[in-house]
């Protein structure tokens, strides 16, 4: 162990973590006391979480502590989004109608984090039904300012360094947002590579079971995990990335800060040895961000039908005027948008076709003022419309002083190669 | 009423006495006695159920019949395949793991049921987690031939008049093959039309939403209110649909009374009209079985995660087999499988050029003798690996005497259209 942890295992990675815990250099339980302390000492500004059970938690690290390796997350304290059942905890989605459910199942995603070695040590606030309506939690960086939804808890927990590792969905910017906005490393996998059995259902055409992290590599060995993949701790490449410089249709939306932290990360790139493009997309992704939106609620208001017939006084008055809005989405209407995604999707070949990472707006800015609203999604809507992997990385600060990234986002289907390209960028951004 | 009915509720189709009951003609709690009777009569022999509330539902019927109209199913009793969640009755997913569950919600599908006026009269057999261990319930035909599975219970229930509608899912053929089984109307829609949230899991690039009835227009009813779509009751066509005779490359397989009831349906079709084209399937095709049943597993060792590690010994053997094959599945090769499918569906486009509908057959032949087993799936993975809307259509008895008919299948998301070429199909083979 560096000296430079050695007083506090909670400033580790989840891959520095892990490999210590592997060699039995660390024990599960020093890992999980530090998280516990670092969680006492944040918690009641932050407010990340929604349920936390130390005793069992401590429990687990004992007997991980006494028994054999169980995987590459063995003694890894793990946050679980309040969207995924749990069969030791409470899982209220985010809701009042929830507030006592207690699943009888752990999600899958959960299961495999588990049989890996991962203790879950509690939920993390999620705003209501991963949608727009916030929970309590504060910026771990300024707590005047909103953490980002819909994963807040889990992006909050890994900001404050309160546990290494924290699992997430997106549907629309639910996983990049909140990472950007409390200065983690969140991943959004392609859609379809981990499995949602057991995760509250917002949209099926879109939502997505991803995590975060301190660094590219812990967010590539959670990953694999979930997706039964031997786990993703080589990253090398045998040369440097292609970076398509993506500015978006959306760029003028996009604050100066913002504007400046890619085109400097791109300017860095290059300098490091990318090959680095300006990326125009196809004419087919201008509406992407409209469609997602219409995709979105369409599926939500069939989803939640359940909740809206039996406990329509318990649903938020926003999520009700968005529902009203999928209501009005016809299945002429939803079929057309589908197909004009698989259009855009098509139209994938050509954009990859110079580069292997696109180099893109996380958010409009730094983590806004408020509690009130978690901010824009709107620099996601087209990668989670497309369901490519998409990764928030940290450059640095903005003009309020909180932190600012940028986006990268590969093709369908090749997250370990994407994670790989990210690992290099990191690299040379002399992140980690 | 005709008078051919008069006496017994439980003979007329979904959508006859939808018409009735929204013209007060007949009252849900005469349908529902009767449909009662029907089960007391029938149900020692046939099993099709796990769970009935009788009381509760002549409740409901009685609200219904001194209420306003609901909506198209006012009145209508349903049965449930016991994977969707029902929080009025356990849901078991066909496992003794979930022996005692009790879910909170219902599953979105059940709830837009309700919603739509259909009295949930209870849950029918579904095979474990929806796979090949079968449950109890025989053929009402021939209590010693298997109804077909997954969807047991719910095509037996149909078969026997015990409702006039019923809930199903399909990931490889668990509609399909249980209503020709049966000997009633079963339809797969499109994958993606009908939301999932609140059924378990089994692969969810493959899981689709359906259901059971006695002729095309009882379908349609049922399909359209889980879509949130107006109600698909005008089937009409304007000409005559083209027809695409497709004997797969699996017809060999198939026995002689299939492949006679094929070929004489579609001469009987070329004779009413319609334009009778052989359709040769792109080699892109051929290999499909085999990938359904990949994906399919690959999918299940992710989505039962939780069940395989908390509950090992409650799992059959047959399906600890079928999950270590999907553990072998590696990322690369799932991916590999994804690509294969969505060439094929690239390649339907041609295939559809030519024909409105393809005919095929839907099982190798009539339901087998023995109850240890649901039959072969083969005929209906192609079509479930695509995702297209498929449906059987009973056209007569076999050798054995047991029910045989034949599949129809449409362009994905042509779902409305499919049902209007099907009607057009039923009528001219005077089949309602």
């Amino acid at each position: 162990m560096s000296t430079r942890f050695a007083d506090d295992p909670s400033l580790l990675s989840a891959s520095a973590a892990a490999d210590l815990l592997q060699q039995r250099r660390l024990g599960a339980e020093e890992l999980l006391r530090a998280c516990l302390r670092r969680i006492a000492e944040r918690e009641p500004e932050v407010m990340a979480w929604c349920s936390l059970d130390a005793e069992s938690a401590l429990a687990q690290a004992r007997m991980l502590d006494s028994g054999p390796l169980r995987g590459p997350l063995h003694g890894l304290p793990l946050a679980v989004k309040d969207l995924f059942d749990t069969q030791d905890f409470v899982s209220s989605y985010g809701s009042p109608i929830y507030a006592q459910h207690r699943p009888v199942a752990d999600a899958a995603a959960v299961a495999l984090c588990r049989e890996a070695g991962a203790i879950v040590l509690g939920k993390t606030v999620t705003t209501e039904f991963a949608t727009f309506s916030p929970g309590p939690t504060r910026n771990p960086h300024n707590p005047a300012h909103t953490p980002g939804g819909s994963s807040s808890g889990s992006a909050a927990a890994i900001g404050a360094h309160m546990v290494p590792l924290a699992l997430g969905t997106q549907t629309a910017a639910s996983i990049i947002r909140p990472a950007a906005y409390c200065g983690v490393v969140g991943f959004k996998p392609s859609f379809g590579l981990i499995a949602r059995a057991g995760i509250k259902s917002l949209s099926e055409s879109l939502d997505t079971v991803g995590g975060f992290g301190r660094c590219v590599a812990d967010v590539a060995l959670l990953t694999s995990v979930m997706a039964c993949a031997p786990a993703w701790r080589q990253l090398g490449v045998d040369r440097p990335p292609r970076i398509g410089l993506c500015r978006t249709p959306q760029w003028q939306a996009a604050s100066d800060a913002t504007r400046h932290a890619v085109e400097s990360t791109a300017q860095r790139l290059r300098l490091a040895g990318a090959h680095v493009v300006d990326v125009t997309l196809p004419a087919s992704f201008a509406a992407l961000p409209e469609i997602h939106d219409q995709i979105m609620w369409a599926d939500a208001y069939k989803a939640l039908a359940d909740e809206r017939l039996r406990h329509p006084h318990q649903i938020s008055e926003n999520l009700q005027q968005r529902l009203a809005i999928g209501e009005k989405i016809d299945v002429v209407q939803n079929r057309y948008n589908r197909d004009r995604v698989a259009q855009a999707r098509a139209d994938l070949t050509q954009v990859f076709a110079e580069c292997d990472l696109l180099l893109t707006p996380s958010t409009h800015s730094e983590a806004e003022v408020g509690l009130g609203q978690t901010g824009d999604p709107l620099f996601s809507r087209t990668w989670s419309a497309l369901g490519l992997p998409s990764l928030h990385l940290p450059t640095g600060t903005g003009t309020r002083g909180l932190p600012l990234g940028v986006q990268l986002v590969g093709p369908l289907g090749s997250d370990a190669q994407t994670l790989a390209w990210c690992h290099w960028t990191e690299r040379q951004l002399n992140l980690s």
